[in-house]
């Protein structure tokens, strides 16, 4: 059973149906929090979570709960193209409000500062709770995707109207087990926090470079106990099976003090 | 005329009227966005922004904002002590919704997910847009600081519930022109892109490492064009009146294929 953070027509769904092929029973949470936590507590074996947008940067939730609240490992990741569009009710010609989910929001900054300055912006749980809000109220836009205009009936008032065209999302699939599978084209992320003194991260990412390791992205994000602290999450090319990552991450590791192997996956062709 | 993140009883009001003493005026926006661009604009002189909370980590408008679309500087910064409180009418007792803004709700993600895990969670604009729903339904609460109990006649039933005691967030003062003080304790800000190849990170930290210059923040953007590519801001301590901070921050923009030095400021006392 693959969890994603529903309803029905939201990207999350859309990034399960396609990752699965449709061949896997999938269930709706109704946050990213409660999609996680039921892989952690057995109710579900998987579940896929956006972890990064292209637009927005980081999914912070998720990050997190990796890092301090459950025991998961990543196992696969899938990206997911994303086009945002301005739906409203057939009937709609005076828009007053527009509703979306914040990353939505986020994803439409032009759009919505220039052409739309004159509209109340108020933030939805989801780009389909927004979506069913636009099909009853005619002074209200939404934004979300083409498919949710289906499901609610709404019309297209401006089409693929993100800031980037090329705007994508990367999901992760998260397991109670990591995934001993090794197919020569892996990453492998890692989260740690570092000892608060000069040149720390600078010493880590030296170990990475003295093992011709090559670092792919790293994201920080607070520790939550008082500003200037952070939890960087690295991912670096290669799987844990291989000695040279095996080694350089041992090394790493006793540089931290905290550290978590989030696991070694497949990296995505569409990235 | 110092901007902030309206309505009156945010944090961001708190923040600009402890900031001035009280003794500037202030005016007030509806978004960061309009805030930062009032001033890029010339409407007003500087406006105290949030760049950063030590839970919810940075904030990305300011971020991206400061890094692309506005040629302003940093020329201030003042840290805010958060306290969060789960606010509702005084006659309410069966609370099926809890609204705020989505910063304030993460803070809150512990008690949220806990104790009122049957409550739907709802995002507002605001700390004040959530207060104003809470004051007019009994089956509504929100999150929000102790003045909005005051200035909405709300009932606190959950005092200080943040995630974290410490919760604190930093705001940025900004304006047209950097600040040519120099106070002994400053820190500079710089936001740059680097070519997308292996170690391009660990070489430009190393020439802050060479410089004997203290990096005490990166934080990491997409760049919004694709994912992999990522903007990194980065604070030092000095000011780039030193001729120190000065030759090392020009070493590293050789370095970069996009950089933007932001400012050099007094560190605030209470980080």
């Amino acid at each position: 059973m693959l969890g994603y953070l529903g309803p029905a027509g939201t990207f999350s769904h859309q990034a399960a149906l396609d990752w699965s092929g449709g061949k896997e029973e999938t269930t709706e949470f109704k946050t990213i929090n409660a999609a996680i936590r039921a892989v952690n507590e057995g109710k579900i074996t998987h579940a896929i979570v956006p972890i990064e947008n292209s637009i927005e940067g980081a999914v912070n939730v998720t990050l997190d709960m990796l890092a301090f609240d459950v025991d998961l490992y990543i196992t696969g990741e899938y990206v997911l193209k994303i086009s945002q569009n301005l739906l409203a009710a057939r009937g709609a010609d005076d828009i007053k409000k527009i509703v979306s989910h914040p990353q939505a929001v986020g994803q439409c900054a032009k759009i919505l500062n220039s052409k739309y300055s004159f509209a109340d912006i108020e933030y939805s749980d989801s780009t389909a709770a927004a979506a069913k809000q636009a099909a009853s109220d005619c002074s209200v836009a939404c934004i979300g995707s083409k498919a949710l205009s289906d499901i609610y009936g709404l019309k297209i008032i401006e089409p693929d109207c993100g800031d980037d065209k090329s705007n994508s999302t990367r999901f992760v699939i998260i397991e109670k087990t990591p995934s001993t599978a090794v197919t020569g084209a892996d990453k492998s992320s890692i989260a740690f926090t570092l000892d608060n003194k000069p040149g720390s991260l600078y010493e880590a990412l030296k170990l990475f470079k003295d093992s011709g390791i090559n670092m792919t992205k790293i994201e920080s994000r607070p520790v939550k106990t008082h500003l200037g602290t952070y939890v960087f999450f690295i991912d670096i090319d290669g799987n844990i099976d291989d000695a040279d990552v095996y080694f350089a991450l041992d090394r790493v590791k006793r540089h931290t003090s905290f550290y978590k192997f989030l696991g070694s996956y497949k990296k995505a062709e569409n990235v």
